[in-house]
């Protein structure tokens, strides 16, 4: 069955997967003090246009959430994230499993904006029983969103203003980065990014690697002994030479944009498939996401087919459905899916 | 330069890697619930003599310990274990980090006793302020200990009659089980394991994987919904196929146990070359960490041609050191150590 | 000056501090095992109409919630409550600290519903991921509310329903309790309660003790071994002496009801006080906490002769005021009331 | 029955008590903004040789050890303790339950020496995976001990010296501090634990309050918001003055030495009992807790006639005991105890 399903149901891109073969006989340092690491850190740097930074390889994304948000937050502090934020609605109370709470804020497609902070900002510190809540130490957003949408760079400036004027951290998850960097209606860069954030992560696992994610802690925010605080969450991996080698072929010969741009394009053929189909999206998104509104029938049809994500309903007979592209979406796979479409 | 450092520094074994590109672009399910971490389950199940067990993969050795110890033990409860256990020595806390505390009982050769055991419960419960201190509800042990000793069967047996007799579970740390199925000098089965434990889990990582642990669960004992909890503590891969497919592969044709075989003919060989030079063990070893007491002039040339673990001060002028085979140690590797001895 | 600023600013009712005076020097068991907690338990008891309960002492009411509700649930578990609940809006995160994630619902005075309940239960049931988030494991509500307001007896059996149809249980933050059980306006009783909620607290510190809760667990349901993980929380008195001994004198003679009904009646006088002075309530509320919508310029005035509570802004030119009334509230405390109003 | 089973088994002193009902009905601020605890700070920090310090109120030891050592150490931070320090025998787990691991030292009469303590940190810092394992960030010492033991001042000075050189606090639990100041055969004073500590907390619970310990943070170290880590751990009581009070009358007209010294007095009164009956000390200890090895017959008959604490068996045919006085011991307590042994 041709699976849309999402952007992690395939091995690795076959570079990646090349690059783990070549080096697998050589011999190196555990716990990612291994050259390939370094190797991959110095490239990922070097992406920033700043070397003040430091880079960690963590395995997977609630997992690099969890170990950010609870090393950086102090012990009174909570993280400010959209409802709809994936630490919030999807990751089983990783942060509160920390000992944090995740405090909300309305969104919209997935966003929140530089004003409904600011909102929430001016009525925590005019409340004179603020002690007895819990203080905005980070703000979390995620890039592009659970819902595919990407922040403009105007957006990000305004949203890292205020962060900062109130002595917060700013965070941005990146599990999809590359489908955000590789949008040609962005006007966000890497190096925008890590001007901006305080701290981000550069996702692997959903954008052509078996696991792994890079975490970027900009401007000396790196918590001192992180990788004993690594440890102590059952985070760092012997074979940490798995996640350097797999960074390193993604940030060489521009693969990590390329798989990007693969699956931007694969993304725009799928919306003009379910478009002349006269489907309708759900929501603008301009990345690997795509949602849509189906009529149930169809949906019933179609998931012999093709394997896709049921979301929520829409209404009394229509749902919300999601499709992804990535780095191994084909054309092939796109003709059977106009063909189970038509049906 | 030769490595003998650990048995993690080389990436995986070669079929491992063969079964992960054959793989690779074939589309599966994700968090583990795909076909090759199902395959790899069963014969996982059928080397257990019993189909009354519940299998997880897990990404490392550290997480796999916290993960089972405090999803298994209850509120009031801690993990009994040697002072020189994994969780108690090298794992920055992590068991401490869930909320529990490690109990330590006394070691010889990184072993506990079933006498010591009984002594400590005994002495526990006939202390009326028991409820003042931390009840003992699982005892953890480690086959091979960190020592590289291994349990005989009738120790396994004893420790189990005990932790029952107590309502405790016994849960086996195995992170180099391969080496200790493997020796020639063991009566201890996968099957009495279990029969005997009520959780262990075999390590993959340390035996021929890029990483990747699987837990046995045994008669039921696995916890309701455990992967939330799983993923709750940030451990569930996306990708759950890479620790499948690995698996999968070492317990297909006997991979596992033959990992375990080549590693400790190889570590005969080690320690006849040693033997040869006079060079003393510190500890009696069957499996594939050795330990010497090395000179520290010796220690000091030996360190520039070949990597080990260097341990503690065995005196003023020697030291306790490791060398650790695996399957990738070559014959040639043997040589150069050799070479390197006699310079 | 006059204080309404709330119903813990004053010490203990003279009932209470006489019965701690009158047994001060009598030697009593430490941690709760004293005669004087023992003799509180049975007549809390003999209040529910059933003695299939255990009642435990705690000293606050963040402590009470935070113990409760991180030993009864499950480790997959989150608990539910109103956004206004106090666990959620007021704790500094407690329930949060102990690894488990508040999910809310939407309240209307403080309030949730039965019908909100299930369409949530619903949707999360309906959620074929939901392994990947939090399982809801209990309901938590406050009586009275945040805002004073009270649930209808059917209201309470309606959510009670819901609860136990999906496996959850019903917890009910009583801090103010007596306030509730006195109410001329409510038709819910204590053996309602007892009979319709798997665990309560009858709170002391706002209800005329020094300090202490009165946490009842009904049919059963109180974890093994609570004494230890309330002593692991640090919240266990070596003086449980202090808490029996009040919930003792509050128990006996009808004292607890004839406190709430004293500051019921001396409520109904305050808010007529407003009343006649055109001052609108902010809600309609038949217990000891009254709201008020105030002009700016009067509320600058009056708290420089009375104390009061300041909760937010209303509009631009008034502000939500909180006049709390308590068992030490004198009608001389009124009249200086009516007098500040009128300058 | 007479009671020597510890100094928590009747009330408060007198004194307390009077001024808890003086004033009773006086409106004040809640959660430690109140006059009271105002006042009790004032004189605490005058009896320490400098206002460079920070007075807390919390209300039990075991709350109080997990709330310093929690809010003091760092994410990859453990506490050292003597393996007979509370915290790590006999709080349930506290600490842990706060995600810190408690690190023991060898104790000799319940005490830590300088020379252990470096020799711990030199071999922790001479380790090259000491990454792996928990670092050193506090050493928490008892005075007086688990086993009524003091500290000599140049004991202190030692311990106090190496815990500066290596970067680590200093935290003594003064459960007891009382028994300890008023001792005639100690050179260690206030000011003296204030110079050399970090942090250190003068015990209420068991030196004549209800409940109640202040803690002291020394020279700039307590957390920032503190409040809201207190009240986070649900350790913050709404009627903060039932601390302030209860402390401000232990530190008025020298109530808190005058415990003591009574204690003390009593405690030699009944050492002598014990010795003209032949009856051996188990340890030599110059405060109100005395440790005795009684025959199993005498032991037997005595419960029947006094309160005591059992320790541990000392052989076959004895036990070890534990006796203690305090503010409440009376001479007729003494006759009583006298003519028991004699029957």
């Amino acid at each position: 069955m041709v699976s849309f399903e999402n952007d992690y149901s395939t091995g690795a891109h076959p570079e990646v997967l090349k690059r783990l073969c070549e080096t697998n006989l050589k011999a190196a340092k555990g716990y990612g003090a291994d050259e390939f690491s370094e190797s991959a850190k110095k490239k990922i740097i070097s992406a920033l246009g700043t070397d003040d930074a430091e880079v960690w390889f963590l395995t997977g994304g609630t997992q690099t959430n969890a170990v950010v948000i609870s090393t950086l937050l102090s012990d009174e502090e909570g993280v400010l994230s959209a409802t709809t934020g994936h630490i919030n609605a999807h990751e089983s109370g990783a942060v509160e499993y920390t000992g944090h709470k995740v405090l909300t804020l309305p969104q919209k497609g997935g966003k929140i904006s530089a004003t409904e902070l600011e909102a929430f900002l001016t009525g925590f510190y005019a409340d004179e029983t603020r002690e007895h809540t819990v203080f905005p130490g980070m703000v979390y957003i995620s890039h592009p969103t659970e819902y595919g949408t990407l922040y403009a760079k105007s957006e990000l400036e305004d949203i890292s203003s205020v962060c900062h004027r109130y002595g917060m951290k700013l965070f941005l998850d990146g599990a999809r980065l590359g489908y955000a960097l590789a949008s040609p209606d962005t006007d966000v860069t890497m190096k925008d990014i890590a001007t901006l954030c305080d701290v981000f992560y550069i996702g692997g696992t959903k954008v052509g690697a078996l696991c792994g994610e890079a975490v970027v802690f900009m401007r000396g925010c790196c918590p001192k002994h992180f990788l004993s605080s690594v440890k102590k969450r059952g985070a760092l991996l012997a074979k940490g030479r798995l996640l350097g080698v797999q960074f390193d072929a993604l940030f060489s010969d521009g693969l990590y944009l390329s798989i990007g741009r693969h699956a931007l394009i694969t993304a725009e053929k799928m919306k003009a498939i379910f478009a002349e189909r006269g489907i309708r999206p759900f929501i603008d998104s301009p990345t690997n996401q795509q949602f849509f509104i189906l009529e149930n029938e169809r949906l019933d049809r179609l998931k012999e087919k093709v394997a896709f994500s049921v979301l929520e309903p829409f209404d009394e007979t229509r749902t919300v459905v999601r499709f992804v592209t990535s780095w191994s979406t084909t054309e092939n796979d796109l003709t059977e899916l106009a063909a189970a479409l038509d049906e």
